[in-house]
């Protein structure tokens, strides 16, 4: 009952402390990036989506859909506009609904947004916004966070399969060697080991280069109906498959906090649409909001066995030259960590790859990515098999 | 290439300042109440939908979508959960979004929800949010107001066509009357014309008692496959028609503030896609946040003349027994006005009435029905069009 659906444009902003650029002027500045890459003109647009996680709180604007539409240029056009969130998963299920909305034929082309601009905000705002994502009564109100919560995983992690500091900082590490590559990053440089093992602590066992940084950015991708898409690119990339998921909001209420269910449920679904199992996968873009999230991310998408992530580090299998390399662009760790923007951002980056287009990160031969987009500490997550076509 | 859809189930709380419940257990009441209805295990639920516009700012509390599967216990199904947010229009979007997700054949079963919790925030915190569906940069950063704003619209309808003051009135004494028959409602009771006409001055020729108020409340509507839904229920209520427009975020970049070009677009779009005009339309929930806007959406929504919307209320065309019923359930004015929760709440009451079971508020022979739902002042605009199967 569902047709194909082709990626024809993606648009990205620079990640990073963007004082110069308010949150509209980075949302339009990637879609018409977008547009321009596609083609298309704005009049051939049936709908916009847009991912955000916290508008209302980091910026004091709601109805992002209607705010994007309007400063893109489209208000006179009265395009349905809408606004997608799910914690810093808002991103990856903006381009779910958009793929959808493409599929079910409703619309031929559409264009999907992902923004936030995370640093107009002063003290422990910022932090508190983010933990808006967990579950406010039982977790953020008694003063829980997302670097807390995610170093009980590590803690965990490292007690059932043995996981060491030096592998969490190894993931670290690779990620800033690729940021290094990638024009976009907020940090463009590679970090090496001791420094990463000496960072502040932000929680045990992660350091503050474990952790994402607080970043502005924006990220955008059209998609058209796959028979038409020729007519616009040359390089079409197919998205062959997507899942979603839920689990409980609070990380108290699983059974195994090693694992996050939803990102084996979402898997399991792209990789069924796809027809396809993990060793078809050449390159991915995955959650990598701390280290440890990393590595439960290549062991519940099935790259790893559950529990060999962090030797899989050691064994540089998910380097840039590795038999799957993660995160090319830097990851959320180095690439910087827009939270509404990430989900399309990986998207962004897995379709460079897959057209050959990303420059001195390039990975070689890649015709098969992944992406994976992870809402607050697992909550929910959306993932997306992407084919060149 | 899309399908028919069916609402097979629909749920509502009490809509008010509900100290005594909390965020997530209204939209859990709702939500279970539809479900009850619709005669469906959760286990049969393919998605949830949620519409909400600032859980941010009014409870702290993002990722809603994850928090409403988990509270009503589907997290361990892993259940895709998404929330949409369009301002004041985010529920309507959202059952906008699961009818897709069911006529696209994605989803056979989805229930769709609407909340907000408003009377949290202390001060004038709850004016500050609303006003984040305003512009931020050029309206509410200026501090232009909702009530300000329409306030503009109202009088510049009274200079063009003679909308009288008394009029406008009528608009709340008609909704206060409705509301007084429905057990949902905030304001349960009749007002006088006299004592809207003396409320406090809200902005000129706005009264206090001209404004919707800051409420509590959820609702939550069961979606299916049309072809499946008599299997659940002996009263299905179709989904016949869709639409959705934007328009400029900002009041002053239309050409004409005497009208909502997104009710216009959204309207043509459902009344095409139903095969109808207004004429055929026998009751309509519209989107009174104030009385003007009443005003305004039954004149865009073609159910009078451009300028003749105050003199039809002189008319009492619009009353429960009149030609064109709007609000029987007091409409946003007496029933309340919970952002999120009012898009659900209008489909809800038309499927009361369109299977004969609003009790006093009934409207004799109602067999196709409206819903209107605007976002913030007209940037964002979603209606359906039901018909009784």
């Amino acid at each position: 009952m569902m047709r194909d659906v082709a990626i024809i444009g993606i648009g990205i902003t620079k990640f990073g402390e963007l004082w110069d650029k308010s949150f509209r002027n980075l949302i339009a500045e990637a879609g018409s990036k977008a547009l321009f890459d596609s083609g298309i003109s704005g009049s051939e647009l049936d709908a916009l989506y847009v991912g955000s996680m916290s508008t209302g709180r980091f910026v004091g604007q709601e109805h992002v859909g209607a705010l994007v539409a309007d400063w893109s240029g489209f208000a006179h056009m009265h395009i349905p506009a809408m606004r997608v969130e799910s914690a810093c998963a808002s991103g990856g299920l903006a381009v779910r609904q958009g793929y959808f909305s493409v599929a079910s034929g409703m619309n031929d082309i559409v264009v999907v947004g992902g923004v936030e601009k995370m640093t107009d905000v002063v003290g422990d705002e910022a932090t508190d916004t983010l933990a808006t994502g967990l579950d406010q009564e039982w977790e953020a109100f008694f003063g829980a966070t997302f670097p807390g919560l995610y170093a009980m995983i590590a803690t965990r992690h490292m007690h059932d399969y043995g996981t060491t500091r030096e592998q969490l900082a190894k993931v670290a590490v690779k990620n800033h060697a690729n940021g290094a590559l990638n024009p976009y990053a907020q940090f463009k440089r590679a970090i090496p080991l001791e420094k990463i093992l000496c960072s502040p602590m932000t929680a045990y066992p992660l350091g503050m280069l474990d952790c994402s940084p607080v970043s502005d950015g924006a990220a955008a991708v059209v998609l058209c109906a796959a028979d038409k898409a020729k007519d616009y690119t040359d390089k079409p990339v197919k998205i062959i498959g997507t899942g979603q998921a839920s689990d409980t909001l609070s990380l108290h209420g699983r059974d195994n906090i090693c694992t996050f269910e939803s990102t084996v449920y979402a898997g399991k679904n792209a990789y069924e649409q796809a027809k396809l199992t993990p060793e078809d996968i050449d390159v991915a873009e995955v959650h990598d909001c701390f280290t440890i999230a990393e590595i439960l991310a290549i062991e519940d998408l099935g790259f790893v066995k559950k529990g060999e992530g962090g030797k899989a580090i050691d064994k540089k299998i998910t380097t840039l030259d590795g038999k799957i390399p993660i995160n090319p662009s830097g990851g959320l760790k180095a690439k910087g960590h827009p939270v509404g923007a990430t989900g399309v951002a990986q998207i962004a980056e897995i379709v460079m790859q897959l057209r050959g287009e990303a420059g001195e990160r390039q990975v070689k031969d890649a015709k098969i990515g992944l992406t994976h987009n992870v809402g607050a500490v697992g909550a929910s997550c959306v993932v997306h098999i992407l084919e060149a076509i």
